[in-house]
């Protein structure tokens, strides 16, 4: 087990009529003006909005809203945040949506209290020093963004994504109420779900031995996961499945599930570049990387894959042929991917095979020039991998 | 899944050298001179507490130290310790050992800036408004108390344990090296180990549904403790062991395996009028309560006591007589018991049967006057349930 630092100061606030604490939340950090960032009508329509502004109005605290989060939150929403915020001299930033707003509203935050361009810090120019008190309404189960210390932002004019992780990035609190999860469609609660679940794998595949715990941990939400995304992609307005996933998908990416080891971040950068290139959703880009890396990486460690295929899906273990319930695992996985109604081939995604070189090329890579840490993969190992998503 | 509020802001060190944060994380929190609490003569024979003192002279940090913590920590030694504090004019607390010196340590600092009597908070009398900050380094796997919102004080002149559950009872810091519990004697060790559990088992029987989350982290921290607990007793100084079990004691304790849910601390309740009466170790009177627990109470729920043996134990299940696969779960945590040198019934424990209507009577009560969620036991149940463990 490696030496390790956690801590989550995040307050969380979780179950129906959370959203009613936003006002009082705010005001506790000592917020006064909130600029509150959301996605599309959605929050509006289904009444979201609403409950939450009455409880800024309860608490005293004013607010400007900024719509328009999209799906790989763009730098350009950024700008226009913080120029909002700062023309309307907000002292504190509520999301209201998935991981998009939230990720978008840490940028703000952090970028209305900073003197040069907030990109710096995505392109690792600056690093982060202060920040505007930030909270978020959860609505959709997918990124972990809510108490996370990381956030993705696009840069429109090159498509290029880039993660930030800091501990400035989590956000005070997070109010998590799974009935505001009804309205989703099914395709976005299954983005959510795989993503979810890469979230825990990334964490899982490690070459550190002796953290029997997290792997425990990590089995026991990747189980949750799998029991429940199902129930809740069927319908949507299921609350007890919704709240396993939302809970699930927090505890999925605070790094409950991933201390005392080195995780391997390869699928999500490799992921990053798909879903910059083709724009499609974060969710479905992992469907169809993260089984060809399973598919690519599988020799490096067949014990492993079995214990996965084994723990996570139930497979019968084959003592003799290890290799065949490691191999049973994988499969086991893309039916579950397939079931929810995720692609998994770089056709059913959009991709194209000729693109593979421009993609490879692109993928944020370790000091040494490889990605990941499991399995240290070049860009002719990028390739290869890719290749076999095309399928 | 109850709705629930989930704020653990206790910032971990974990591993080698983690001692050596003291001083830098007290005077992070403006602390300029501590209070370390401690237990015997141990800490200062394995050098920790040289390492620690050291930690703070680097730090700017000034201290005086205050040992004599025991095993169900006495008011007696509060009093003293609040009464040093103010003489000293201590800014923050520091306790170095186990629960006993944590939970002390949580009532010094609570009662050195309250104009009463710190009982008051212990008996229900006040309740905690400010505290000084206070941090740890734990050398025993146990009680949780590291991030845990609970402390345990006893009453000496009324051998009456009271518990009280406040946030202000978390810990700002808690740094957790394993090495410091290499030499400790595997008896301790096993108490830990059995304390662990409990603390898991109160949560994981419960009678709230859909709380599958939970439910599967409560398993992942069971089965690491019934996997690496033999292997700690046996050889103490088997780092990996101890930070499998270090890790399980706290997440056992800070809520990751309660939210959304309502426990049942019966066992803890009926155990602290063993301990308060007959001054055995905490974790011994749990061997030899919860096991009767679970006998009695098993009935009301026979499919969770089978899901506990099939997913905690590995036992077959009977789809036919599950009754049979409940009472073998038992069993095995009988077994388990036993196997890391706990006593399970009343004469190795050297209760007396004589005195179970004295015991049953003081067991503190829910407002209705049992005592319990899962099974609500009166007197008589309390009573009924102990002769179990006469045996």
């Amino acid at each position: 087990m490696l030496n390790f630092n956690w801590q989550i100061p995040t307050k969380f606030i979780f179950g129906r009529g959370a959203e009613s604490h936003a006002g009082e939340e705010l005001k506790a950090l000592g917020g006064t003006r909130a600029l509150i960032h959301y996605g599309g009508g959605s929050v509006i329509r289904s009444g979201l909005m609403e409950k939450v502004t009455k409880s800024l109005d309860e608490a005293g605290v004013s607010y400007v809203l900024l719509g328009g989060a999209v799906p790989n939150p763009r730098d350009t929403k950024v700008y226009e945040g913080i120029d909002l915020a700062r023309r309307e001299k907000c002292d504190c930033v509520l999301a209201v949506g998935g991981g998009s707003a939230i990720d978008s509203a840490k940028a703000i935050a952090h970028g209305t209290v900073y003197d040069g361009d907030f990109w710096d810090f995505w392109c690792g120019r600056a690093s982060v020093q202060k920040t505007l008190p930030l909270g978020c309404v959860l609505t959709l189960s997918a990124t972990g963004s809510e108490s996370s210390n990381s956030s993705v932002i696009m840069q429109e004019s090159t498509h290029l994504k880039r993660g930030l992780a800091t501990e400035f990035n989590r956000p005070k609190f997070a109010l998590l109420n799974p009935e505001w999860t009804a309205t989703l469609p099914p395709y976005q609660v299954a983005c959510g779900a795989t993503d979810i679940m890469a979230h825990v794998m990334e964490r899982y595949f490690t070459n550190e031995t002796h953290v029997t715990i997290t792997d425990n941990l990590c089995e026991a939400v990747l189980k949750t996961v799998v029991e429940y995304a199902p129930i809740a992609v069927k319908n949507p307005a299921d609350y007890d499945a919704q709240a396993e996933i939302m809970w699930a998908g927090t505890l999925a990416h605070n790094d409950t599930c991933g201390v005392g080891r080195e995780g391997d971040w390869a699928s999500h950068q490799i992921e990053h570049e798909l879903s910059g290139l083709y724009d499609v959703a974060h969710g479905a880009g992992l469907a169809v990387v993260f089984p060809a890396w399973m598919r690519y990486t599988m020799r490096h460690n067949v014990m492993r894959f079995a214990r996965f295929a084994v723990n996570v899906f139930g497979c019968e273990m084959d003592f003799e042929r290890p290799e065949i319930t490691a191999l049973n695992g994988i499969e086991r996985y893309e039916s579950f991917l397939r079931s929810i109604g995720m692609p998994i081939t770089f056709a059913e995604l959009g991709a194209k095979a000729e693109d593979i070189p421009f993609l490879a090329k692109n993928v944020r890579r370790n000091p040494d020039g490889t990605t990941g840490h499991f399995v240290k993969l070049d860009t002719k190992a990028i390739e290869e991998l890719l290749r076999i998503a095309v399928r």
